[in-house]
């Protein structure tokens, strides 16, 4: 008796290539004559049957995939707040936490599915082994932007905001080189600098500050002077939104700490702020903000997950359920969700990514 | 007797095409067998002929131009400070402004040049305009990124920043339809909102506040609510840097009064403290600052300035000086100075095009 | 008794922005209240009412168009064979051709329509034009890739195929720079050079062919040379498909007659073995074809399309009718179908462009 | 004694990334306070020391290098035909071939070169490792656009190319959707079928034909037959330049044998001639030719460029000579060069992307 339905759902925030799985797991779901389920706005779907917001659940045709692979975002929806361990209800006009995991195994039985494809980031992975415990068959698909999931070398999404953050660059370099300036450009990453190393590589910026390593002022300060006194009177600096100075403490001398800076200043406006009094040159600063979640998926990205959907559809028919589909490459391979999620995945100090940056003059900050 | 040696500068903020203008100006005058001094920096290099950083003049060759038509920035560099007529000098550790034009009438003397290409926005008009008096046989070339120059359909650069933000706007329509949020952009233009209208226009943005028209918060509420009513939770707002509320006060009750955000606050992260209280969507700000001025020019672009360039030689040619080269489309021809000076260019509250907004359903804040 | 019902199709060949077109068609007219009724696959939907292949028509509604404005080609679906005046049908197994532009005037009466927004080129504006002989209340709106069709300063859709143009002939820029090689690309335009003679510009090519300029191989070769003689060897040439040798004979002696070559080589590959006997140097043909049709369309075009789309929802609703919208920049205006037609639009022998392309040393090979 | 002195060239068909490569080499070197020689148009510099076109070998500083991260092409030039064991020279007017791998040695020691990092493909790494065995101390950097070299994960270059190709096919799915069309693609790929494989999974193709697969008709009418009948009356077929028919011979009745088509047909020509007989629908040939080969590498290829570089110089060292750098995700190693030629690399078969293609639905023709 094999499968015969599989649901599908897309949880935490979006990135590109949501579609191009979405797609993979319909085709290749369709071929083996199984229905697939999409479900509407991450769990909320599957928490209340008749959530529609605007779709609701429905079962996924061929036309609705046709048209989907190169476009952004995801046919789905998704949510940040859809935990069901920790469900958010109003009730008396209050919000109150709630777990309705149970009625989620119901609604899954209800509905007759025999696997479940989620999709998400590290607190998804989470969430999907727990629903496993509750015997539930599911497969899990990485999905994080900023690549913080550990357990595949890649996730979809990283590579095309990768190139959103390297077109920014490139484009400052024009106007940077023409006038004298310190351009701060401001990408994701809350507690992984992936995004902004890869952009800073790719991009030839000149100094780049990740969450991993607590920066001093006086290093960035030095590169920005020594490319002065070669004639370079400018400098390019990609800061991840988690970057923070050494000891949370400003290690300067400035009119302002950098501790005191309003909370609405990000990263990079913190930075200039830090840095101008101590300069001759303009700072300018760009927030790429979501604009780095957006957009078509590179090849890589549309490839990857592609892969990734074949992979999860098979995953579930041969019953490798409790995994997560994974790049090892060349190959797409399963894992223990357990181990992915065992270990948040960190930039690290000794890593070669890191070592090459600083062998092409990179400074850090440290 | 005709024309033997041209002088070329770039002044004011950089924007794509600047190359491509320069590549036109020495391909034409080679052509006649005219030699171009390429003059550093916009002005810096003709008030002191000895001034190079790092390059100083120099005179340019087909070798020079062959392969800098796709290029971003300007190869003679630029700058912002340099009006001869309030030149700033260091003197005794001071900085002093003085009027330096006459020097600059010597050196363009004592380089034998018979005319001058003078490229650069307004106020770099009305200092090419002021040369003329002094008998600089001069020709201007308009260049604005945001159009606030009249005088000429538009100017090189414009339609490169336009796709910029557009392109930016494109990522953020899949990640806000993903989600419920109110995506806020923040543009260039402090006193003409040309990049914000046509950035709205062309990404399918939903609000779009200008320096021209003061908003007020009510409306832009009401679109982003009506929004929500038609199942459509996300919104997406375009603000030009110079978007000011109505009155210079927030016309609402909301914890904070928009004055006393602190100046670091652009306009983009201005709006969306004032709507955050108002709303139960999540905000979300992107500034694309100097991005907009840099990248290879659009093929639109490149062939403006190319156009311009060549025209700008003919001009000199047949001693038509005291003008602007200027697309009135599909022609190019040429205007007094004067006229465009005469009056700033704004988006008027007549114009087809903030009616061609409106008739789409964009919401002006007003 | 005002208007209440439109009709609206897209006709002949796709190009970039005619989404964006039916999207402002759409916004505009519920605006007023008015309902849009899409005809599916240019007039095939007027001509038979069951039609539908796959959609057929239907009432266009906010949900339709929300998500439309970024995408290439056209959800109404479109036809190059649907002439109601010459129109093949099927009969007894052989292809008949009828005249049913009756037929087409009782559906719309039948439908109820007070207006139709009839998009496409030349052709379809001499259809349209004779639809409103029979009583047709119509607004062309003009569409041409290659901008063949008088009246307008600029149909949507061409500069975002300028721009891909652009694109190629950068990229070939890079790899004939770091060899030997004359890179021939072949981009479209029957009958006008406009699409040829903006890539050339703006891609820096050193030879362009057009229709309108029957083209000698001498020049050609002599250009070539003397790039060759300069240390550049190697040459970018873009020819439009319908160029053609002066005389309809090759003016050179080599092996093979261009003439003799067979109907399958396009106009690039027929250059290329009609230069290579003379050459020392490879080289290499691009065809870009239909990649020049397709394509999320630029910011111009979405603007055009968006005004011309607006523009044509207020013709009707001040009944203006067998008029075209038309860009007479920075305006858009109505000008008689009649007069749009009256003469095909070229490249005119003595047009600025041309001049400005020779002038940067553009061979056009006579 | 450690080095001094290394050498620098880049041979074969030029790729994005080059530059980039080029850069990482010489900040690297130059932080260790090396000199690097960049030697002009692969090993013709080596061959002759007074060689120069235009530049000749030089010296490269910051200065050469601050520019290029993000350029196409190669800023020392390249060749196809510089196979110092096989060298074409001029004598008497007649083009003879020699052995001058000895004068290359003479010459590499006369330079002082203390080691040398060679850039290429299949058949540079052959000649490296036959010049290793003379002596040289030789480090080779894997180049080929279209993976057909083994021993690493992949080549920089290869997933911009992916990109200009998914670009294209993403816009022939516009106007494929708006027409009744068979569109295809001619890519490059004598060999090996990774661009097109890559391309079709990425660009959503629905036919796909490589080398390694011969293909036969009757399946390729089949899919488009398939699709008319689901009510898509449009497919898009990848066809790499090296494809061809099963037998050689084709395997249907038409009027035409595959065979006889002249050569100046490419496969793309070939597969629409074969095509055409048998079907209803228009085909449209696109050829992408070298346009492939050019363009601002993305940001995976110049990340991997860069860190290839810094790895090479890194070899020279530590003295890791004959030795190839190569991407094993995420590391960068050193393989013996002799094991990277040792078998060229192909599309396998049971390859688990051939799989995934498969698994979505794409055509293979076999």
């Amino acid at each position: 008796m094999g499968v015969r339905r599989i649901g599908l759902l897309t949880a935490g925030g979006d990135c590109p290539g949501l579609n191009a799985l979405i797609r993979a797991v319909v085709l290749a779901a369709l071929e083996r004559r199984w229905d697939v389920l999409g479900i509407e706005d991450a769990t909320h779907g599957l928490v209340d049957l008749e959530y529609h917001r605007p779709l609701g659940n429905h079962w996924l045709t061929l036309d609705d995939v046709e048209d989907i692979l190169a476009r952004g975002g995801t046919i789905l929806g998704t949510s940040n707040k859809s935990d069901p361990f920790h469900y958010v209800v109003e009730r008396d006009g209050q919000r109150v936490e709630m777990d309705v995991s149970d009625r989620v195994m119901e609604n899954y039985r209800a509905l007759g599915l025999d696997g479940m494809v989620w999709v998400g980031g590290d607190g998804s992975m989470r969430i999907a082994d727990r629903m496993a415990d509750k015997g539930m068959q599911v497969v899990g698909v990485p999905k994080t932007i900023d690549l913080d999931l550990g357990g595949t070398d890649y996730t979809f999404g990283f590579h095309t905001a990768v190139e959103t953050i390297t077109a920014a660059v490139d484009r400052l370099q024009d106007t940077a080189e023409s006038h004298d300036r310190v351009m701060i450009v401001e990408v994701m990453g809350r507690n992984a600098g992936f995004l902004a190393l890869h952009g800073a590589l790719a991009g030839g910026a000149h100094i780049c500050l990740i969450p991993e390593v607590p920066y001093r002022i006086e290093p960035i300060l030095a590169k920005i002077r020594d490319r002065c006194r070669a004639g370079l009177p400018y400098s390019i600096a990609i800061v991840a939104e988690g970057a923070a100075p050494a000891g949370g403490e400003p290690s300067y001398a400035g009119p302002r700490a950098l501790g005191e800076m309003p909370k609405l200043l990000g990263a990079g406006a913190r930075l200039a702020a830090a840095l101008e009094p101590h300069l001759d040159l303009d700072t300018r600063v760009t927030v790429l903000g979501h604009v780095q979640r957006g957009g078509s998926p590179n090849q890589f990205d549309r490839i990857l997950a592609t892969r990734f959907g074949v992979a999860a559809v098979e995953a579930i028919e041969r019953g490798d359920f409790r995994k997560m589909v994974s790049l090892r490459t060349p190959d797409i391979v399963t894992v223990p969700i357990a181990d992915a999620i065992a270990k948040p995945r960190r930039v690290e100090r000794e890593s070669t990514l890191l070592h090459a940056a600083r062998s092409v003059g990179i400074e850090i900050g440290e």
